[in-house]
């Protein structure tokens, strides 16, 4: 039966009640009709609730999963087929864990370090948000669990975050904010959508019609379901008519859905539709092959790969990593972390682990029992200075070779609700980590924390930097895996570690007040600002070492069609070691007045290489990757002229470029009687015919000609407004003019 | 007979053809009941175009008046009383010109320092550029003559002026482009507004009913009249409705406005209330006394004490400065300024002068016949190297003990309808410099030039800079009784001077494109951007040297009423030459988390003492100096709590602080079902409230409280939502809450 059809045998009150849930993880049942679906918290594992009667916000805690790496780290990887693995691995323990749709991924754009949430998002970059994110989709619904994107749109800070209007524009909301969500649904098309808390420019998202219907379904094609945020919900009748489909959790309120068709306020088509596509959710979740259980060591084995593919080496001075165990370095390890690592955040995607590796107990593991590991904690987690912690750990590191020091941020600073104030590491840790450089020559730190922190004011103490990230239940074995060289690292940054907090652009604007946050710096986000305006920053978007070197060579981009071409380059490991290289192709346009972002990332390829081996990397570049939005014509727009494509190692380690021509995309410059003076000369068939229509009208333009100042002014004016001023041509003939123009069809692009 | 009375004798056609102009100049006189007004250019000088027919773009030129500094140079002088005087004088001659109306002054922010007629505007900061330009109004209108305050409003570039629209959120246009206009409207009540050519926000400025009629008229009272900026008609029954009185220059739609109330689609009072507002002004112009003539070299001699207050000695490296040919000092003057100075911009504020002084010849003049100030040009004014003109330069300051070097931006780098695309000095005249530096040990360089000029790339070649801005026709006067040490120093700048143009905060978004410029720096225009991001800068905001030094102490602030301060400081003049001194107030706000700019100019006081003499100088602080623009209350809003008093020589030159206190608005924060539970928790009332409440519904706080991660998400959640959540919870007993406190008038402010 199909979901119309199934929809035809309810009554208007049963259609409304699959508009909510029936209880906080679940949604409605109707008779023989319709089975409830079962909802769960997972971008990064299930979340599977304990069913404790009386407990719905889930106090009594959940049933064991994998915690793999959350989106910080596993887009860390750019490794899209890890992440496709990684998604259908939740998939299989959703399904052994009675789950039929996951709520995940999350692909907002990290605006801000501050964001409490960053952890379970990707970028700073709407690209490579979305090419992970789909990936992650594609994993769980290949085994027929639902996925559910989140959180639509523009919810960027946890900060007041039910009230708040994001207002932005609509070019950044196009080109940054929307982009991911759009390349997810139309590539991966996932089974829902769950619209954000915020408002987006004064409206509540999970009652704005032009996202959820016309941006979301009529633009983009979705036809999945559009499901709240958990609370989201602010006017039942106002979201339904909007296009939210599933209010959760239920309030009680399926009778104004009811009333308001009854009273003629609601359309009752709206109800049905809404009801379909539950039901059409639950035909597809349906078909999904059903397990009961699943790989415990095999799932932690793939946690532990995704960590250590994502970890990012930002520093290795003098090749201090990897450490070399047979080489009777005499390694000791230094901080509370190496023992209680922290490997995921707070709130509503928090994981029960199956189990935990600590990086000390995987280090020792690792060099066996003969190899002395000594260990002091350094710093407690309560980020309470303690004197004797770093006097033993300064003691320890005083006859090292290598101090391998394990900092991060505390658990506190990074939960769901709550955004940072900073972005510097606890004060303690710092103070530890001068004690120990003070004492031990070599040092490498090793970095726990979901939000990027600052690097700037301490890295001078440290050869070497690991960002770990929050790696996941099994992320102590990855560590020990690259601190060891077992593997090299592969991680590259999805966002730029500023010098220090006032130099984030959305610094003056982040988190707003007053109900309100604005979004001033644009579509200047992240490298899109550092590199426009040339800033200085710690380590930029896309950067990361590993323990290899790759060259660049024969940058070639082969046309294929309009606005359509391969580009290829052969990446060489130069080094003595097997590893990834992360090629980054980026698309250039340099403008002397920027009127964009200097340059976009628009593809990457993750290559893996044995030492001397060489392998083509492949990019496909289209006419939407050139396209900016154009507010005043309101859709994308490709100027015709030259771009640059740049290929390299990060956004400022670009080896390769070459520049490509572009003809536009056909829909030119269409001149009108508001088009100025300027405009029409510029014009390849206006151009004549205005200076004909001058002549004749016998306006002095020769004058003009002679009083250069004047011609300034002139050429700025709309050819109408200049009828007010110049009394020899009549509005008359410069519509006719423009008429003129249309006739001959004659919509050129604009010379570039 | 009023103005009413008058409107009442007229028939529609009548009234009609009041709202538009008869000439370019001049508006439509009706039978014996009005005659015509005549309007000129003039910000700083009377533009009286010739009366040449068939000429009604001015082609052939104007009739010769005073010359006075532009915006730019008389602002630098922070000088209410002397902008009084010039006013006074403009009006003198436009009365002795036949003019009742001058169309001045400007006062737009320089958002970005591209803007080609930054020149005729005041400051980058509202309240100086609301000051000054009050104090030109009142000046104009002490004899009767008409101002007109203009580009209303946000027309902040010259780049497409005529389509583009700002975009600009409410806060920002409350707080920087329209305090100015709001300040000038309420303080000095000038007789005319001229509507700006720009959209805003998508509505041109012509037609903007919110900007015309309900902020202008019926929030700040004004009772004058609005006109067109010239061609800045698009609608004409439109602007009408919006609150434009009248169409200049008249574009014969005048029929429109008679067919469009005939149609029933305008109401006649629209109409007549234009044409009342044409005869008031009339009524009111003709009350002024008129005359014949005015005192030529008065004239003179008050522009060149206007120039001398204006120019801004920005370094003086050892003493440099003043000029002492007493020491047989050997001095010479390079650069073609010197001989031929630049004192004015382009476009409809172009004066033809009475006559005009040169540098050199100032110079020359003021040492006497005894001495030889040798000369050599050095460059030309078309922008070209010439190496023989370096090579007599430089073989000029080889023999020289001092050189000083005229430098500048050539003629088409500033003028009306069009922007500047770099903030440098032709290379031409750094290439002079450079080299005239390598032979000459003390260089002293003068500039002209209307936008701010970049300096970090060759200042190290001058020990001193005197920034003399586009001085007026006495420039070259002003600039020798500086340069000589007649008079000190005493400007100050009132725009910042960046290191290099992508430091400016509109960088990213000026000047748009597509027809939209976004304001995405938002308040942060100026030092607002810098100070707050502790940004270097090469001179700050009202920085400005003199020939002596000034010490600041005793520091008061005494309340004196409801959020009102009076606060004075003592200047003390602890050098050895009579000078003045420009007193700085800020109000500093210091946030971890900006919300607004970090401090903000809210008064100044310019002081002259003789050495060794002191003074108080006194400054009265409102409670609309401590208010921000609340977005969510669309209102002012004052919140409680501390704030600092800064007072200095600039925003970077902080010299004594106070902290004070206040007890905000006495509208604070007044809870809803919609604040959240931190919110609640808070308040003074509501928070007991709202525990006694959760208690009785049983609510397990005490889990919350064991469970501190819960409780941050909870306090985050408004507490109608908590319903949804805690089922113990109801909307009811929430909005019961809400009433109770209603019903207890609790609008307690929340504690600071």
């Amino acid at each position: 039966m199909t979901a119309d059809a199934a929809t035809d045998r309810l009554t208007l009150e049963e259609q409304a009640s699959l508009t909510s849930g029936s209880t906080t993880w679940n949604t409605t049942p109707v008779r023989d009709v319709v089975l409830a679906l079962t909802l769960s918290d997972g971008p990064h594992g299930i979340r599977r609730q304990k069913d404790v009667p009386g407990d719905p916000l889930g106090i009594q805690g959940s049933r064991p999963a994998t915690c793999f790496p959350p989106a910080v780290t596993l887009g860390s990887s750019w490794d899209p087929a890890l992440a496709v693995r990684v998604g259908a691995a939740i998939a299989r323990e959703a399904s052994a864990l009675g789950i039929d749709v996951v709520l995940g991924p999350g692909v907002n754009i990290k605006r801000s370090p501050l964001c409490g949430r960053n952890f379970e998002y990707f970028s700073e970059d709407p690209h490579i948000s979305g090419v992970m994110g789909a990936a992650i989709v594609e994993g769980i619904q290949s085994l027929g669990v639902g996925a559910c994107v989140k959180h639509f749109a523009v919810n960027n800070q946890e900060t007041d975050r039910m009230r708040v209007s994001a207002d932005v524009d609509e070019q950044t909301l196009r080109e940054i904010y929307l982009p991911a969500f759009e390349h997810i649904v139309r590539e991966a098309k996932p089974y829902a959508v769950m619209c954000s808390y915020n408002r987006v420019n004064g409206v509540h998202a999970s009652q704005h019609r032009r996202l959820l219907t016309e941006v979301l379904r009529e633009e983009w094609g979705f036809d999945g379901l559009v499901m709240s945020d958990w609370g989201a919900v602010n006017d039942r009748v106002a979201a339904l008519a909007a296009g939210l489909d599933l209010e959760m959790p239920p309030t009680g309120t399926d009778d104004q859905i009811v009333t308001a068709v009854r009273e003629g306020r609601l359309d009752p088509t709206v109800v049905s539709t809404a009801a379909g596509r539950l039901l059409t959710l639950r035909d597809r979740v349906d078909r999904a092959a059903r397990f009961e259980d699943w790989d415990v060591d095999a799932h932690h084995e793939l946690a532990r790969e995704a960590a250590r593919s994502s970890a990012v080496l930002l520093k290795n001075d003098g090749g201090l990593l990897p450490l070399d165990p047979t080489a009777r370095q005499h390694v000791v390890v230094i901080g509370e972390f190496a023992r209680t690592l922290r490997f995921q955040g707070g709130g509503s995607s928090h994981v029960e682990p199956t189990r935990t590796d600590s990086p000390l107990d995987a280090l020792r593991e690792a060099v066996g029992p003969d190899t002395e590991v000594a260990f002091a904690p350094g710093f407690t987690l309560d980020g309470e200075r303690d004197p004797a912690l770093v006097s033993e750990a300064v003691a320890l590191a005083a006859r090292a070779d290598v101090a391998l020091v394990f900092l991060g941020l505390p658990e506190a600073a990074e939960t769901e609700g709550l955004d940072r104030t900073h972005i510097g590491l606890p004060a303690a840790q710092l103070d530890l980590l001068r004690e120990v450089a003070g004492t031990c020559a070599r040092v490498a730190v090793v970095l726990a924390n979901g939000g990027v922190v600052s690097v700037s004011e301490w890295e001078e103490h440290a050869q070497a930097v690991l960002e770990g990230w929050l790696p996941g239940q099994a992320g102590g074995a990855a560590l020990a895996d690259l601190l060891l060289g077992r593997h090299s690292p592969s991680g590259r940054l999805t966002e730029t570690i500023p010098h220090r907090l006032e130099d984030v652009p959305s610094h003056l604007y982040f988190p707003g007040a007053d109900g309100h946050v604005v979004h001033g710096e644009g579509r200047y986000v992240g490298y899109r600002h550092y590199d426009t305006l040339d800033r200085p920053v710690a380590y930029p978007f896309g950067h990361g070492l590993t323990y290899t070197t790759f060259a660049y060579s024969d940058l070639t981009a082969e046309q294929t069609g309009d606005n359509r071409w391969t580009v290829e380059v052969t990446l060489t490991n130069t080094g003595n070691r097997y590893a990834h290289e992360v090629a980054q192709l980026y698309v250039a346009h340099d403008e002397a007045r920027p009127t964009r972002p200097r340059h976009e990332l628009r593809g990457f390829a993750k290559i893996g290489l044995e030492p001397g081996a060489s392998a083509r990397a492949r990019f496909e570049l289209t006419g939407r990757d050139l396209a900016q939005w154009s507010t005043g014509r309101n859709r994308r727009r490709i100027s015709p002229g030259a771009f640059t494509v740049e290929v390299g190692a990060s956004s400022r380690d670009i080896r390769l470029r070459t520049v490509l021509t572009t003809p536009g995309d056909g829909r030119g410059h269409d001149l009108t009687a508001m088009s100025t003076l300027g405009e029409w000369l510029d014009h390849p068939v206006g151009g004549p015919a205005v200076r004909q229509a001058l002549e004749q009208a016998s306006v002095p333009i020769e004058l003009a000609q002679t009083n250069p100042e004047l011609l300034v002014l002139a050429r700025g004016v709309p050819l109408l407004k200049l009828c007010g001023l110049v009394p020899e041509l009549t509005p008359e003939t410069v519509e006719r003019l423009a008429a003129h123009l249309a006739e001959e069809g004659a919509q050129h692009a604009r010379p570039s």
